[in-house]
């Protein structure tokens, strides 16, 4: 059929290869989902992934650049995200998460996305992750 | 264009202010999303927002409460949430907050939502925390 | 309206009945909802639902086939799966629920869904918690 949705991967260079056989975003229709984003400095060539630094901050800014570099990569931009999960190790994190947050959106256009934050365990060293949900159109 | 989706931030009055730049719901088309809602009481002013109680009863009924009313300043009801996500601190809750789910959506006149129930950190003193995603039409 | 979406429960004849009121898949127009799924058998008339096995990979091939059922049962397949959100409860298995996730899609004819993996607390005895979003079309 000629309306048929097609499903598309979104791979930016600049990520790191998916430790599974996962997509980091796909877009289907005027869907965008984005796999959960931790705070991996761009992907250098024989390297294994690196987070931006052992700091809440470096970790939230890389995090959000990471998200960001998908749903560009996909069509959309930050004004088209409906939900964020945000995942955090640390309840004490959560101020100041905040303040980061409130900075790094201080630009937005719309209504801010909905947002959801929990605390669980990530593996060693990372701090932060985020994964995003985007209706384009 | 004329058909443009709009992104809406929905915010009922009862609510206290979202703790950094999210939106208690946003609807686009006809999709709708509610951020993470935990038991707090209606908002009010000069206070800090403040937990309709200590038990998880009276957690998880303030909660749905307050889901609820972004579900229907958003246009939407309770037989249109496609997922709940329900997050509680204590395992030993399971079984007790499936009761008063189970009173609570008594009357749903469709079929239930799909749902994850997980167990994660939350601040102090709060027991449950529940987001939505609603499909309308 | 004739163009009015229903909500439809899908309930495969092998899953045990959910512990509350909530469904184990919902589909709405073009979108599917796998509630969260754990290495359950197949449901027997008056036995408890009972875990695959203690093992991980039991575990995981049992969830995935969980999950697969309501996804077919709701018209959809593998391919329609935008999100995946893995629950773990150990950080140590990663690495091997990397691996057979890898086997179980290796014949995944388009691009995989995004993934997000977190750390959680689940009921003793369950190692792994998986649900879906999927977009028909």
């Amino acid at each position: 059929m000629s309306d048929k949705l097609q499903k598309t991967a979104i791979t930016p260079a600049t990520h790191t290869a998916p430790p599974a056989k996962f997509s980091h975003g796909v877009r289907k229709g005027n869907i965008l989902q984005v796999a959960g984003q931790v705070g991996f400095l761009p992907a250098v060539p024989g390297q294994s992934p690196t987070p931006a630094g052992p700091t809440l901050r470096e970790q939230t800014l890389q995090t959000l650049a990471n998200v960001k570099a998908i749903l560009e990569e996909g069509g959309a931009r930050w004004e088209d995200v409906m939900m964020l999960r945000v995942y955090l190790t640390d309840v004490d994190h959560f101020a100041e998460m905040n303040e980061i947050y409130n900075e790094y959106f201080a630009d937005l256009t719309e209504a801010p996305a909905a947002r959801t934050t929990v605390y669980v365990g990530l593996p060693a060293g990372l701090l932060i992750e985020i994964d995003a949900l985007a209706v384009l159109g």
